[in-house]
C-alpha cells in the first residue's frame, strides 16, 4: 500500500487539490457502472467459478473498501446503510472481521442489484461530503487512501471485465457483451525481431521520478544484476502459438514443466482458454461475440505453463521481471488499454524508433519467468491494509505491462501483477526472450 | 407415467371437455407463475447446491416438457422459441438428447428472466392452439400428457417452493419469502395414541375407482401381507424431536443406521435443517421468516436417517409403506396444503372421527421405512417418458402423504414420493409405527 | 445376532457337546490360515481401495472378535497380548470404543504378519481354555458367541479370497494367488427354462426346523403375500452376458437405473470387472491367472446395476428376495463353494429333478431386485453385538445363495447377504426373474 | 544433470581411476541396504501418502536408473531381470515411457521385498561387469551417469529415512525405527548473532573450484547483485518456536502468507509435523522413538509457510538462495549429517571462528525466501536425462544446506534442494535473515 509521495505531505491542502480528487473519484467510479451497462440484472448474479465474482459483488465490493477504510475511520457520524455488508463485501481481509467464503458469493441473490447500486450512491455521497469537508489533520492519510482505493477499484474493473466474459462463456446461449467494440485494425503483425541488452546492475522498482504511485509490492527500488539478454519485439501472436499447438505442443510433455503437464491431461487443455476449433477452423470467443482466430493478434488466454512449454518449444525463454522492466524502462507507449473499446488484443501500431519493443504496455499481460515474491527490503503497511499486496507472495507468478482490459491511467512498467501459474482467464500472453 | 384412465379412451373428447382441460392448464401454469411473484430477478438465478434449481429454470423445465411431449410432435408448424432451449432444459432425460449438466444450472445468467416468462407465454399460446383444435386421432394420447405434464408442474411448485426456501436460508441477511403468509393456529398438538391394525393381505397401488390418475410407480394394484402393527395418531412433533436432541440423540451413534451416522459427523449434524439455537432458545427459519420452534407442530426437515434414529430412541419404527397406505385408505383428510398458505407444517384440527389418525395426508411427507423399488408387475411408458419415475428406483426412501407446499389435488393415499435418506431440504417428517 | 437354538439351552453343556464346539473352532481358525498360506508377507499388507482390508487385519480382526465378545467378558485372568489392538482390530462397533479409520488399514506395517499370527495363537489358546473350562452360568451365552464368532470367521474367510483376488489384481506383474486350483468341468450350460410359480402366502425367514442358526436379519419368520412369477432354471452366463456386451448394453441409458448410468459414465465400465479385451478376445482374471471368459459359466464380478440393466434388455427382472427364498426352499443342493476348490464360478452339473432351479446355492452370489431392509419384528441383540448387521440397512441390496468363495456350512436360503448396488468385487452374478 | 568436470574427459581412464569408481559404487549401493536394515518385511510396503513411496520402491527404483540410464544403453548383452520393472520402478520421466501412477506405489505387493534384493543384485552385478570393462569410447559419458546415478541413489537414502519417519509415525504402536541412535549433545544452544554482510556482485552457482559435482540446477554460474543484510548464526530452535506457538502464532492470521493461512485451518495445524502436546509437555517422534522436545535443537518438520509466518512474528526475513549462498561460501562445515547417527538435528559444536555462522551444512535443510527457477543460462541435458531437476522449477521452495539424514559427500553450499511450500516431512528448519 503505496503512500502517495513525500511531496504530498508538505502541500497545502487547498480546495483545489481535493476538488480534482474529487473529480477523479466521481469520473472512477462512474466507469465501473459503465462498463456493467450492457448486462442484465442476472448477468450481475453468476459465479461462474471459484476464482470469478458475481458483478454486483465486484461493485460492492469497491464500494466497501472506501466504506471499511475512509468512511468509517473518518467521516463523523457515518451510518454504514447495512451492517452486514461489512462481513459480506470484506474480500480477503483476516484482520478485518472474517470474510464470507469467497466460493460462496455466488449464492447470494441479496442484496439485489438495485440494492447495491444504491449501497454505491450512499458511498459515493459520503464520500463526496469526506472529500468537501476534508478534516486537516488526517487529510494527507485521507487523500492517501483515496488514491489506493481509486486503483483499487481500477483493478476491479479489469477483473469485472474478465469475470463478465468467463460468465457469459460458461452459455450455451452464447452472449455477446456487446456488439459495438472498436473493430481490430486489419494490418499485419511485423516480423519478430531480437533486440540486444547489455550485462549491468540495473534500478528495479518504483521510480518516484517517473511514476507518483506505486503499490508497495513496486517498492523499494533496489539493485539487480541483470545479465546480458535479447528480448523479443513483441508478443507472441495467435498465427505463431497454432504452429505450437500442430507441432502436437499440448502432447509432449517434454515441452512443459511437471505442474503444468498435470494440468494438461487433467484439463484436457489442447488451446488457449475460449478457442474452439469448429471443421478444421479455430474461433474465440471475444466480449464481442464469436471470432476466427486473428493470427496477427497477440495470443492471449494463456497460462504461465502454456507460455513457458512455448518458449521451451521455441528455443527461448520467458523473461525475468528485471529483464522486463529493464526494457521497458524509457519507451513510448501508445498501448491497447481499455479505453481504446477493443477489449481484445490487436496488432501493434508500427513504433517509429529504431530497435525499440512494441506493446510492452496494454493488449496483454505479459508472463514474466519470476515468480512472485518480495523485493529486497519490502514492508507492508500496517493495519488491514497491510494485507493488499504482500500475502499473496507465494505460489504465483509475475506478469508485467497491463492489458486491453485495464485503465490507462492504472498501469506503468514497474507495476507487478500476479496469477498462479495455470490460470488463464486474465488477458495473459507472453514475449519471448533469450541469451545473449 | 399413467395413462388417465379407460374410460377416457371411450369418451367422446367433445369441446366441453377440452375446455376444462384447458382451464386446467391455465389455471396451475398461473399458479407456477404466482409463486414467483415474491421473488427478486436475482432469486430467480441462484442454485445454492447441487439438488436445486435456479427457480427460472424451474419455470422454463416444466414449459420444455410441454413442449417436447406435446407441441413437438402434435402441433403442426409449431416453432420453438429458441432451438438451445431443448438441450438447457431437460432436466434428466438421456434417451431425449444430452440433458445440461445439472450442478451447472446456476451458471447460466441467460436465458433471463423475462425470456422465461415469454418462452412460457409462446409455450401457452402453443398449447392454447393444440387444446382449442384437439387433432382427433391423437386425442386421447394428448390428453393424458397433458394430465401428466400438470402433474409434472405441481411436484415442480412444490420444487419451487423448497429450492426458494433453501436459496433464500444460504443469505446471512436473512430474507423473507413473504411477509403474509397465514398464521399458525394456536392450537395445542393432541396426545399421541397408538392405532390398531390388523393383520391381512392388503392390496396396494393406485385404485382406479378412487384416483382417476396416478403415475405408473403406484401401479399395479397389487396384494401384499401386512402383519398386525400400531401407527401413531399423528406426526412426531419438534417438541417431541427437542427431546431425542437434549438426550444426546445426534450424539449417541446406537441410535444410528452407520450411514446415518456418518453423515452427521461429516456434516455436524446437530438438529433439523433450518434450525439454529441462539442463548438456549431453539429457532427456525421459515418462509415467512425466523420463528422460535414451535412445540406443538410437526418436525420437518428431517431426513430419513434422523427419523430413523428417533424412532429407534423411541422403541418404535417407521411404517413401510403398505402399511401406510393401509392406514391411509378411506381416512377423511382436511389436510394442510399449499392452499391453506402456511407454507409450514401447523397442528392438525382434531378430527371428530374416533380412533382416526390425523394428518395423513399434508403438512409434511411422511417417511416410510420402505426403499423406493417397483410394485410386482410394474412398466414404464414407452419412449422418453418412462424415464420419469422408474430410473430412481435405487438408493431412495419412499416418502407419503404431501405437505404444506404440495397442491391438494396432486396428492393421494397411494402417491410415492421419494428422495435419498439423508436429504433434508423437503418437508420431511415421520409418523412411527410399532408392532403390534 | 442369532441365538442358538432354543434347545441348547436345555441342554446339558456336558463335555462332549463342548468339545465338538472346540474342535469346530480348531477347523474354522486353521482354514483362515490355510487360505492365507499362498500369500507373501508383502500380500498381506495391502489394501487396494478402501472396501478392501488388507489379509493380515482379517486374521488380526477375527481373533478380536473372540477376544472383544469372549475373552474379556468371559475368561477370568486373561490379559490381551497388546491393549491397542483393541482399537486397531474393532472393525465398525462405535460402541465398542472408536475403531480405526478404516481407510487408513493399509498405512499399518505393524503389527507384522509373525506378531498376528502370535496373536491368533494367543487368542486360539485362551479359547481353548475358555471351552475347555466352560463356565457354567454363561455356558449358554459364551456357546452362542462362539458360533457367531465363527460364522463371522467364515464371512471373513469369503472376504479374504475377494480382496486377495482385488490386490493381486491391480498389480501389472499379474500374480497368481494358486496354480493349482481345480480345473472347471468342460460341460455346456443347460438351456435357460423358466420355472412356474403360483402366486400364494409364503412364509419367509428362518426356519428352526431347517437351519439351527442364522443371522439376526433373517428373523422373524413372517408371512409376504408373492404373485405369480416365473423364475429361470440357471444363472445367468458369461456367454449371454457377452451378447449384452456386443448389443451396446453399457452405452445405451434407457437399460440402467439412474445412478448405475451415473456410475458406468464415471468409472467408465465397459464389462465385468476383472475383464479385459485383447485382439478382440475376452479374458478375465481369477484366483488362478488370467483365462478366457467362459462362456458357459456365470457372470460374476457384476453389480447390482449391471444385473438390473441386463434383466431389462432381456425383457425380465431380477426376483425379490422373498420369491428367490420361496424358490430355493426344499431344492437339492451340489453347490460349488469353497471346498470344491475352483475358486471360480463353473458350469452346474446338470439336475434330475425334473423343473427345479440349479446352483440356487454356491457359485454365484445372485442379486435380487430387494432392498435390505428389515424384516418386520427385526430386533438387533442388545450390547455392540446388535451392530452386527441392522446398522447397514440403507443404501444395499440383497444378494442370495452363496458363491464359489463360501465354506458351504456357512450359508443357507435364508441368508441375506447385501452390497451396495455399484459393488463388484465380491463374487456377485444373478437370475432373471419374471411375471407369471 | 551435471556433467563430470571437464578435467575428466581429458583424464586417462585407467584401470586405478574406474576401480574407485567402482568401490564408490558399491559403497552407496550397500548403504542403500543398511540404512533398511532395521525394518520388516511390512514396513517396505507401505505409502502413508502420496508424497512418500515404499521402502521397497525406493530401493528398486534407484537400481532402474541405473539399469535404464547405463545397462540398457551400454552393457552389451545385458538382460532386465524382468521388463515390466521399467514401467513400474519409472519415477516420472515422461519421456521414457509412461510412469506408473504415483499414488498407487504402496498398491503394489510384487515385487517382494526379497525380489527386490534380487533385482538389487542383478544391477549390482552387471553394473561391475560394465565398470569393470569400461567401453573406451563411452567411458566419459558412462563414469558421468554413474556419478549422477550415485548422487541420486543418495538423495534417495535420504528420502529413505523421511518416509520411514512418516510411515511409522502413522502406527499407532509408534514403532521405532532403530533403539541404539547417537544420544544428542547435551550443549545449550549458543545466543543468537546478527553476522553482517555487505552489499556487492556475487558469485552464485556451482564453482568447479571448489566441487567437482554439480547438479544442472546448480548451474552456470552467474553473477548476482545482493544488497547488504544481516543473517542469523544459527537456524531457530525449537526452543524459539515455542515461543511463537505460545504466542498464538498459529492463530494470527496476519502472520501468514494467504496460502499458508489457508493450510493452518484445512489442516489444523498447530504446531510442527511430528508434535504433539501431553498433559502441557511438548513432545515428537524420532527415528528413535517419542522423545521431549529438545529446547536447544533446530526446529524441523516446519513447511516453508511456518518459516515465514515464525520470521515475520520475528520481525525478519528468510534469506535469499543468493544471500544464504554468499554467507555459507568458505566457512568451515563441521555438520550433523547422516554419518554422525544421529538422525535427529543436534545443538551445534560451537565454533572457532569468529563471527562464523555454525550449521549452515548439516542438521536442517533450511528453508529460502527463494522460489525454485532456473538460473540464467540455465540448460537441461539432452534426453530423458533432462527431466531430473527441470521440470519441476514451479510451485516450490529453494531449500539449502542439506541435514541430519544427508549424506556428508552428498551435499555442498550451491546445492539446491525444492519443496513445496506447504511439505514438512523433510528435515526443514530454517535460518533467519534482516535487512541491514
Amino acid at each position: 500500500m503505496p503512500p502517495l509521495t513525500q511531496q504530498l505531505e508538505e502541500e497545502t491542502l487547498d480546495s483545489r487539490h481535493t476538488k480534482e480528487w474529487l473529480r477523479r473519484y466521481q469520473r472512477i467510479r462512474e466507469t465501473s457502472e459503465s462498463l456493467c451497462a450492457p448486462l442484465h440484472t442476472e448477468d450481475y448474479v453468476i459465479q461462474s467459478m471459484d476464482d470469478v465474482s458475481p458483478p454486483k459483488w465486484h461493485l460492492a465490493h469497491v464500494s466497501w473498501f472506501f466504506e471499511a477504510f475512509l468512511l468509517i475511520p473518518f467521516l463523523k457520524h457515518y451510518r454504514p446503510l447495512d451492517p452486514a455488508y461489512d462481513f459480506l463485501f470484506n474480500s480477503y481481509y483476516e484482520t478485518h472481521g472474517t470474510p464470507f467464503p469467497r466460493p460462496e458469493r455466488g449464492a447470494l441473490s441479496r442484496p439485489t442489484v438495485e440494492e447495491v447500486y444504491r449501497y454505491r450512491a450512499h458511498v459515493d455521497r459520503s464520500m463526496t461530503e469526506l472529500l468537501d469537508h476534508l478534516p486537516e489533520e488526517h487529510g494527507g492519510e485521507i487523500l492517501r487512501r483515496v488514491e489506493l482505493g481509486l486503483h483499487h477499484e481500477q483493478q476491479h474493473q479489469e477483473l469485472l471485465l474478465m469475470d463478465i466474459k468467463h460468465i457469459l462463456a460458461q452459455n450455451p446461449l452464447c452472449p455477446i457483451y456487446r456488439h459495438d467494440l472498436a473493430p481490430a485494425p486489419p494490418q499485419a503483425a511485423a516480423a519478430l525481431e531480437w533486440l540486444d541488452h547489455a550485462a549491468g546492475i540495473r534500478l528495479v522498482g518504483q521510480n518516484p521520478d517517473v511514476d507518483r504511485f506505486a503499490y508497495d509490492n513496486e517498492m523499494p527500488r533496489h539493485r539487480e544484476f541483470v545479465e546480458a539478454f535479447q528480448l523479443a519485439s513483441r508478443p507472441v501472436t495467435n498465427g505463431e502459438f497454432l504452429h505450437f499447438i500442430r507441432d502436437g505442443g499440448y502432447e509432449r510433455p517434454e515441452l512443459w514443466l511437471s505442474d503444468g503437464w498435470q494440468q494438461v491431461k487433467q484439463a484436457r487443455w489442447h488451446a488457449p482458454l475460449y478457442w474452439l476449433e469448429r471443421d478444421g477452423e479455430w474461433r474465440y470467443m471475444t466480449l464481442g461475440g464469436q471470432k476466427p482466430v486473428d493470427h496477427h493478434a497477440p495470443v492471449v488466454h494463456v497460462s504461465f505453463h502454456e507460455a513457458d512449454a512455448y518458449a521451451r518449444w521455441a528455443g527461448a525463454r520467458l523473461p525475468s521481471e528485471a529483464e522486463w522492466e529493464t526494457a521497458a524502462a524509457g519507451v513510448e507507449s501508445s498501448g491497447n488499454f481499455v479505453e481504446r473499446d477493443h477489449l481484445q488484443p490487436v496488432v501493434a501500431v508500427p513504433s517509429n524508433a529504431l530497435k525499440a519493443p512494441t506493446q510492452m504496455l496494454g493488449d496483454v499481460w505479459e508472463w514474466t519467468g519470476s515468480a512472485y515474491r518480495p523485493y529486497p527490503g519490502f514492508r507492508t503497511l500496517p493495519g488491514s491494509l497491510g494485507e493488499y499486496n504482500g500475502k499473496f507472495m507465494s505460489g504465483q507468478m509475475v506478469l508485467r505491462g497491463g492489458c486491453c482490459a485495464t485503465p490507462a491511467d492504472h498501469v506503468r512498467t514497474t507495476y507487478r501483477n500476479f496469477f498462479p501459474p495455470h490460470a488463464r482467464w486474465a488477458f495473459s500472453g507472453f514475449r519471448l526472450a533469450r541469451e545473449a
